[in-house]
């Protein structure tokens, strides 16, 4: 990102921070006390050069930030999701395709359900026994998907979303997360984009008005704080 | 099913039928312009002997139906879609299955991912290229799944729907297809369950008051008239 | 009912359970530690004679059933949504009215939005401030409403389900209920239906699949046990 | 919006543009056969000075943009739905609030749907008979409401999007439109926002991956091509 952008942006954000402030905007929705972490497309596709779908970052931020965060889910046997997207019909030609109309604007056609390379969550970061992997279709991680109703019988009322990109996936799960009525959380580090920008004015927007940014450190800070408890607590019901 | 309970039920019927008719319920949905094959769980844990899911009369009326159905929208490439379900994590001691909350009343732990020859749609009526395999969750075909928006991208406005049980997973189908806004029809013969008595009244409920309920037949019939306007025509758009 | 219809119900029912144990059918989801009433279509034009939708045994077992069940979540605040159904244009020739394709099975167009007492909920279970009034446009209150979501904001985890009809509205927002992760509970006394052996056959497939019965007393017992806990505790997040 | 900033995103655009166009973003959804208008959040507490929500541009743009758009959509009977946002219970205190968690970001405490002034659609574009007013909770509208069913069931294949705001409720719309499987239009000079680059940066995310965006004259062209081929066709079903 030129240092140009990078300015400006900064004055834009710093002048839009004057006016939400004084309306009421950019409050902290905060942690709750069960987190899951919903990990949106750090598959193959989106995570090793030469794809359409390849992001920036991928091996000096988010994929570190990835692993200490997992190391922290992992710890506290709390739920982890990874997501990812592939299609069983590929032809744009073919009406019925389960692409819907999204290959008219982006190039989904090239992750293939049959490739399962192309779709694997990347081995650095792989899933592990006891955790989910999620195909979904559209953007958002809660759209066309059980994740919802999954996320409520899991106890879950917090979720750390990671992964690419800020412009698209990340934010409408992330949108589709608070509507849904949970404390959502975006891990500043362990999200990406493949353009100049898009992180810093989809995090300042998502800040906003949908979820509070954090850091690694604070996500991790806080799953030490929470996760001593879960071990602790049977689920009684009444 | 005893004669003494067909009988009952056919009474009842009659005295609902009275009364329904006197208030404007029982009416027609109609058939739309173009229509897309809906089978729920015609998987081998429901079609074959031996599994907690076994249904009764796979042999001798659905699996025959379900053929004569499949070869009317194979003729004219109309949308099928292959629903069965099935889990990753069927420990049912673990909070964080995405069995949800289902196995605390159903079976649910019987059909495991890994086990692909479970929920595997039954070879007599096995998917060909070009047709969709979707996982659920939960009852519904719309729930939690991308069934709806794809419907909607693909053009359909008409969802046949077949397969089991009309207790639980044909019926919740049917109920969101109309609520989705799609002409839903159940196909008489090619709908089954488990227990005596079920599908009789579960198709009475449905016929009164969510689809059209209707024979291979008249299925068959219709197909012929809207399929060959569908190959004459190309999607156009404005 | 006929004595005739309600003892070849219950023989069936009786094989159906033979069945249904043998292969794990029939649990119990149990009560969760934070409930919601959601009581369905409890309006008017369902509870006063005279019109369409009108149902039986209103005043003499479900409205006190209803009374009793308020009572208790009312002495512990605990959340309460009540939920009705109308629309803006009730039109049937009209192809962009709200109802969608519903009115061309069940006689939705007799109740129109600008006519509030149809659609206002009974007087004698009126809400009180604090208590949400929803309004629906298909058979299940988590159908293209906020339900869903505003459930898991208010930290609920189960949901007793009351009203009409056994075999629409009330069926669909319990299956809907156990499908997004809540225990269900299908108040028995407080649930009705306006022809012979509805709510016998719904509520069997309801207690065998997706919600467990119980009794007004029951559920009066559980409030008062997880009341108490609710009162004394605070919602605190980490 | 300062010079600089409009520079430096213009700058960042064109460098994202090389990017995706060699990538395969950036395509044509196009405009499909039967579009809907819908409208988001043209209510008094966002149009009018002097509110939390008040956005920028209404006067001088977007409501004239409404204006012309709403007498194309008028002139041949095509659906209008008219968006808004409010809530029952506005007490931030309560946890029972249909607010869900959105009040702990963002100010919608202010719109209480007791002061029904503050959500009416704007006067000057207010609904005519025939139109929907949809209340939605989220930012989305199609989130927990009945837009997609109601679409569906109305014909509709492609909605045109306007309103407030381009960083919440107009973009989050507009990505579940395509997700949902509408050919979405962003009506260009019909969208606002309230913070500076805002309507830029989230306009040019959406026309990379969810939406066309069009002038309001393309839009009225296309109303009057497919306009006038509605008005003759009877929708006849099979």
């Amino acid at each position: 990102m030129s240092d140009q952008l990078e300015q400006a942006l900064e004055a834009a954000f710093a002048e839009a921070t004057r006016r939400y402030q004084g309306r009421g905007f950019q409050r902290r929705v905060g942690f709750g006390n069960r987190p899951a972490l919903i990990s949106v497309d750090l598959a193959n596709a989106w995570t090793r050069a030469g794809n359409a779908f390849a992001c920036e970052h991928m091996d000096d931020r988010i994929i570190p930030a990835m692993q200490a965060l997992l190391e922290g889910f992992r710890r506290y046997h709390l739920p982890v999701v990874h997501v990812t997207t592939c299609y069983e019909i590929t032809d744009r030609n073919n009406i019925n395709t389960d692409m819907g109309l999204w290959h008219k604007k982006i190039p989904v056609e090239t992750v293939n359900q049959a490739d399962s390379q192309a779709w694997a969550i990347d081995s650095r970061i792989a899933p592990i026994e006891g955790e989910l992997t999620l195909i979904k279709k559209r953007a958002s991680a809660f759209h066309g998907t059980y994740l919802g109703g999954y996320l409520r019988s899991a106890g879950v009322d917090t979720i750390l979303v990671t992964g690419v990109t800020a412009s698209a996936c990340v934010r409408e799960t992330i949108c589709d997360g608070i509507a849904d009525g949970f404390h959502t959380i975006a891990v500043k580090e362990a999200i990406g984009d493949r353009i100049p920008g898009a992180v810093l004015w989809n995090l300042f927007d998502i800040d906003a008005k949908f979820a509070d940014v954090e850091t690694v450190e604070t996500c991790l800070a806080y799953l030490d704080r929470v996760g001593r408890t879960q071990k602790a607590e049977q689920p009684v019901v009444a």
